[in-house]
């Protein structure tokens, strides 16, 4: 059934690499933004970088599994949904002909084909139950055969993505040092000292990543290259902010 | 155009309908999940409930502003890329004539529909620019017009749907008192008196409302209620448990 829709190995394989992006551009928009605005929002209540990171591994694993196991069922649910319709429709094909063949009618009415054009179509398509039912599916019900495996991967990419992006904002809070003496009478002091400056180094890596990955995303998508990356900058920006100060005020009332 | 593809007042409110359920669902199931698992996972590390209230409001503000931006500019991005599509289609079938109708052809040839049968389809649809176009959207490109206020009411139902899931699991924290004395010699012991005894109560709540939320699910999308209500739970619970894992994990070592 598969290969009557799509006969062209070519354009299935577009047609399957572009949900992957999807799911990587699901999984790596969302890992960005939000342990970024919860490290952003802890540090405008907190001062202990330990529960910081603690707190943005705690949301990385809880948003991937969420996100993961969610796409998982969201694939699964849409196989799920697509294999009962299809049931449904072989089944109706051969006990009520004469409704399908009402249902293409009408189908072609809401374009302006009148019956006598359409019977032609439909004569072919019942010497044909198989591409009869294809087209159903497709042209009544407006549903596409899901890759088999896409539920698994769909999963796993999407958690993936959610981890590769959700461990950049936690990190400069994971190298916090805070000054010491080593022999001199000056105390060395290192480069991230306290969250304050690791909120600095998280925005600046954060923001760069989110311009980075929206200009990648706006390409692959043909949306804009600069357009997108400030899309997803802004996105990033504003949640962490947001964030920033609600913690920031109810750490004062 | 709208008016072509969906003639019945009927079936496009329902559409419109399934797809803010949709957005309820996304938001809710996100919004239940994920500060529950952070609230769950900080528990296992800190003992300080006013610093989990914090990190769950923080987590509330960003997913749902990530959550709702995103959803949003999706919608935005659905509603250029067909406006796009359709400008491109609308030039095509006048510049092009003899290339879109191959494209024609092609379609139904995809059904084992031949040429001649196909023919008087064709004729019926050139005498009817504006139906070919809308044709041509729906069949070759497989895209639905989206409904112009989709936007917005996505991007709120997202972001209000995340806020009233997300509320849910801190809100045991909120309520921890320790132990008091008032005047006899013995301490008035509080309901909930440390963080371990609000993460019970989060996980009891939490997960009636998960498996509340997943059985209307089941119910609304016709995947089964049991099944739904289990699954919800399942995330929920899987994420809140990976979470709490880890944190202390990352604590003792």
């Amino acid at each position: 059934m598969h290969d009557i829709a799509h006969p062209d190995p070519h354009i299935e394989g577009h047609f399957q690499s572009s949900e992957s992006v999807r799911d990587v551009v699901i999984g790596l928009s969302d890992g960005l933004t939000v342990p970024f605005a919860l490290a952003a929002g802890l540090s405008g209540a907190i001062s202990s970088a330990h529960i910081i990171v603690l707190a943005g591994l705690a949301e990385i694993a809880a948003g991937s599994i969420a996100m993961g196991l969610g796409g998982y069922l969201a694939a699964r649910g849409d196989a799920e949904h697509y294999a009962s319709e299809l049931k449904r429709e072989q089944t109706e094909v051969v006990t009520r002909p004469e409704d399908e063949a009402e249902e293409i009618y009408q189908i072609f009415d809401q374009y302006a084909v009148p019956r006598e054009a359409a019977a032609p179509v439909l004569s072919a398509l019942q010497a044909n139950p198989a591409a009869y039912v294809d087209f159903m599916m497709r042209f009544e019900l407006g549903l596409e055969k899901p890759a088999s495996s896409r539920a698994h991967r769909s999963a796993l990419t999407i958690a993936a993505s959610y981890i590769a992006g959700g461990i950049v904002p936690p990190l400069p809070y994971m190298f916090v040092h805070p000054p010491y003496v080593v022999g001199g009478d000056f105390p060395v002091v290192p480069l991230i000292w306290d969250t304050t400056v690791a909120l600095k180094y998280s925005v600046l890596i954060t923001l760069l990543a989110l311009a980075l990955f929206g200009a990648l995303k706006g390409r692959l998508l043909g949306t804009g290259t600069l357009r997108s990356a400030l899309q997803t900058s802004l996105i990033g920006g504003a949640a962490a902010a947001v964030a920033y100060t609600l913690a920031r005020l109810l750490n004062h009332s």
